[in-house]
């Protein structure tokens, strides 16, 4: 584990949160995107937490802390609700303890002790919800609550080269798996904007989106076995490529977000790394003459891995366009064969659309298979996509509101959820906050529909904060809901998407889901009031 | 629906079945295969069934059949066992009547009255089961069965052309949505062995395996949404792309067996018709060379629609080869793009491993998208595909024992799988039949494995054909499960593959199962002793 310290209440590394200074001076870059509000950044306030409700025992007592800033750091997850909560001091929904298993064992005992103690077990991985998953916001049902960090389980334990397949610690994150993997030369590529700080387990829980937008848009497509520990027994799948035996058993464990039982290892498939590579992007006077023709690119069965459409707003954020353009972000790669003829057909597509490719497309092969520099427009999106969770920070400092959330609809009716998601926002914007901007992008696309992707920001009323974000949120998931969207697309449900997720699942499932919940976790312990109960 | 007849006991249509002479002459040429054992055909016994225990009532009368042929044809799948048993006129476990619904109502009315009664309540599609998933053993809690025969929901319902996506009723067959389909310029392209007879529902509720050689291995993979009425009320999906809001509900309908519901409908993805195709035959003279090149394309990211490996025995009695050569059926297909980039790479695969392609690739394109003749080994292929279920009625009759079973496990464990399958069923056959044969061939192939497939045949001991039968299947399961391999690919659990089913799945899993079988079910009238109970 790495020994940089990580902010408390806020994404990433505590050092990249930037000096007064610097946050004055990127105010005044912002508030003209904002209509011009004045923006004055603030210092974040020093945690206050409650007593801890219940204690380590002594048998536990070496695998626990009870240290506040260890607390904190376990209360919350990286929503745009948990920073304000968290730069205002408010560390309320602490656990009581924090659990640092080394082993499944670890894991075993102190899942037996919450049981027996009527003590929630809150799993935790990289801690990056966004949805309120990973809080300890358990009701009254319980004596306590207690934060299990998987951080410890990091090990890649197996490698079978031949089937391309990895056994791996589910409390890895991106990087200590990666690292681990290159020395096979293999890779996951699973790169969800979370990578640096999320761990495996987290994305099975949630079934995370990553690097392909195509065809292994999911972490639910890479993984080949899971291994999960329940009060009722270990939950573990057969390592297999494809089954037709039964509803398979890996799609209950993908999703559960630790309501189910804590996810401690998995087999997952690999990829070789890429030594032929294919760029472009494509600009499109017209967004919806790019949706089209991104559409028609989803559907050719040329399944590029990065296939992203960044609107105009987003392309200007993103500083790839600034002429009200909108932006195809193109890429395929191989560790196979050259990807000529793909990328040329994937152009020929765009350009029957009105898509421009400025540039051309570059081709590059390395035999070596090292990450090369990206550059030009994949580039600038690759450096803004990995750092723009640290801009949420400054943010929160500056007193704007400022948020994502995503969808996947089929395409007949992506026209009017979009028209109807940007209306709602936009007028949420203006009655709320007096003014903002939305943006949207295309993250993964399938031959039956796109995942859009939407950033909002606008000026927030200090000290409410909250509830006008809270607001944006109900005005946003009403339009997805009402519009035929799913209410989320890889960010989970949590303790926030509660309300639109009941509504969308089919109450037979709600029963179904409660029936396996009382069966695997009968006393209810694991991550209360997520999925399933109060 | 076709007026065609099919056959009581055997498979597919009555008129297939060959006289006693012509028979004969079969005989001729399957004895030598076996060892020259002698083979005489005999008739198809009479029919007996048992009186009926229970009787519609009134209010459903006009949909219900208590004629004998109807009960007859209702009573078993199309397994070997089952081929045997009705051969020999034993139709012991017919349902006591059958009901067609003709609507979703009609569905609902008779799944209330088994509920009231106390009657099981069995699922049929087009009966092609090969696991006894159609078959009324019900044990003794019940007062009688039905076997409701969805095949009069056979409608496609509504067609979205710019998410190529259709809504289609779950007893349509595959011929019978597909001519629907066509006047759209669509296509499911979803082709088990069964299609023919074969719905869309009992696809969805066996997770039946199709066309695609990868990618779009599964029914699964080709559903959008699920509609399926379960006695605590109606189980509808939202039409989704994809989605991360917990486990995935499709995926609880999808291999269901029947034992939750009855799927009425779905939206399934759909295909453009394929404009552009290109086919290869590969003859490697050593079948362990032609797994190493088939793993290599497999985790190539070609992925190719057929790459169908055959071994020596599987070529020899397709009539692709009679050399000892293992050959693969190499296949890709689009209605977007030519196909030489893909097969030249496909091919310079198989050459480095030393396959030959000895006619070349053969590219067509056809822009009205008409599905053309396929010649050569693909030709003989497919004809032999599609004609080997009939083969089987002629075995039964000689008093051959002939069978099928797939499975699928990780490409590090395909060798001594292969290896311990061949020794098992060989060792049973030469013990049990005094010799036989065995082939393998590869129907679907996965980045991190095979699925393989097997055929047997061996000669029957007369009137001791069932117990000969089950001791091959279970040297063959046995070996499967000791070896890593899943109980089944494509062909579903029903109460054949319980004991493998059982042990193969988690302890975990299968109290979820029970859990919601109890929560969807609760008087588990729904295709008792399938996936889960007694």
């Amino acid at each position: 584990m790495s020994t940089r310290a990580t902010s408390i209440w806020g994404w990433g590394y505590a050092d990249k949160f930037p000096d007064t200074e610097a946050r004055r001076s990127l105010a005044g870059q912002v508030s003209p995107l904002l209509g011009g509000p004045e923006l004055e950044p603030r210092e974040p306030v020093a945690p206050r937490l409650p007593s801890p409700r219940v204690a380590p025992p002594e048998s536990l007592a070496a695998l626990c802390s009870v240290d506040e800033a260890d607390r904190a750091a376990h209360t919350y997850g990286k929503g745009y609700g948990d920073l304000v909560r968290g730069f205002h001091g408010d560390f309320s929904s602490a656990p009581d303890f924090v659990a640092h298993p080394r082993s499944e064992e670890d894991v075993r005992a102190i899942m037996d002790w919450c049981g027996e103690q009527r003590v929630a077990l809150i799993p935790f991985g990289g801690g990056t919800s966004v949805v309120r998953g990973v809080e300890a916001a358990i009701g009254n049902g319980f004596r306590g609550a207690v934060s299990m960090d998987l951080r410890r389980l990091d090990r890649v334990l197996e490698v079978d080269p031949v089937s391309r397949s990895a056994r791996i610690q589910a409390g890895a994150t991106g990087p200590v798996l990666e690292s681990q993997l290159a020395s096979y030369g293999f890779t996951l590529r699973h790169f969800p904007q979370s990578f640096e700080f999320s761990t495996l387990g987290g994305w099975i829980a949630t079934r995370a989106g990553g690097h392909f937008a195509t065809l292994y848009t999911h972490i639910d497509d890479l993984v080949q076995s899971t291994r999960m520990l329940t009060p009722r027994g270990l939950f573990e799948t057969r390592r297999l490529p494809a089954s037709g035996a039964g509803p398979a058993p890996d799609r209950l464990v993908l999703g559960s977000e630790g309501t189910l039982g804590v996810i401690t290892e998995a087999w997952v498939r690999l990829q070789s790394r890429p030594r032929f590579r294919a760029n472009a992007s494509v600009h499109f006077p017209e967004f919806h003459a790019a949706v089209r023709a991104v559409r028609e690119l989803s559907q050719s069965g040329l399944h590029p891995s990065n296939c992203r459409l960044l609107d105009a707003q987003e392309s200007f954020m993103n500083g790839v366009a600034g002429d009200g353009s909108s932006v195809l972000v193109l890429a395929f790669e191989s560790a196979d064969h050259p990807l000529q003829a793909w990328m040329e057909r994937a152009l020929a597509i765009t350009a029957s659309h009105g898509g421009e490719c400025r540039e051309g497309a570059r081709y590059r092969s390395d035999e070596s298979g090292a990450q090369p520099r990206a550059r030009g427009a994949a580039e600038s999106w690759r450096s803004a996509f990995i750092e723009a969770p640290y801009l949420q920070n400054v943010m929160v400092s500056l007193g704007v509101i400022a948020d994502t959330f995503e969808t996947a609809c089929t395409w007949d009716k992506f026209d009017s959820l979009h028209a109807a998601i940007l209306d709602s926002v936009r007028g949420a914007l203006e009655r709320l906050c007096g003014g903002g901007l939305v943006s949207c992008r295309f993250t993964h696309v399938y031959p039956d529909g796109p995942a859009p992707y939407y950033t909002f920001l606008g000026p927030a009323k200090r000290g409410g904060e909250l509830e006008q974000w809270m607001a944006l949120k109900q005005a946003a998931s009403d339009a997805i809901s009402a519009h035929g969207g799913t209410i989320t697309h890889h960010h989970a449900v949590g303790r926030l998407h509660r309300p639109w997720y009941d509504r969308e699942r089919p109450e037979p499932f709600a029963l179904a889901l409660r029936a396996v919940k009382g069966a695997l976790d009968p006393q209810g312990i694991l991550n209360p009031g997520v999925l399933v109960g109060p």
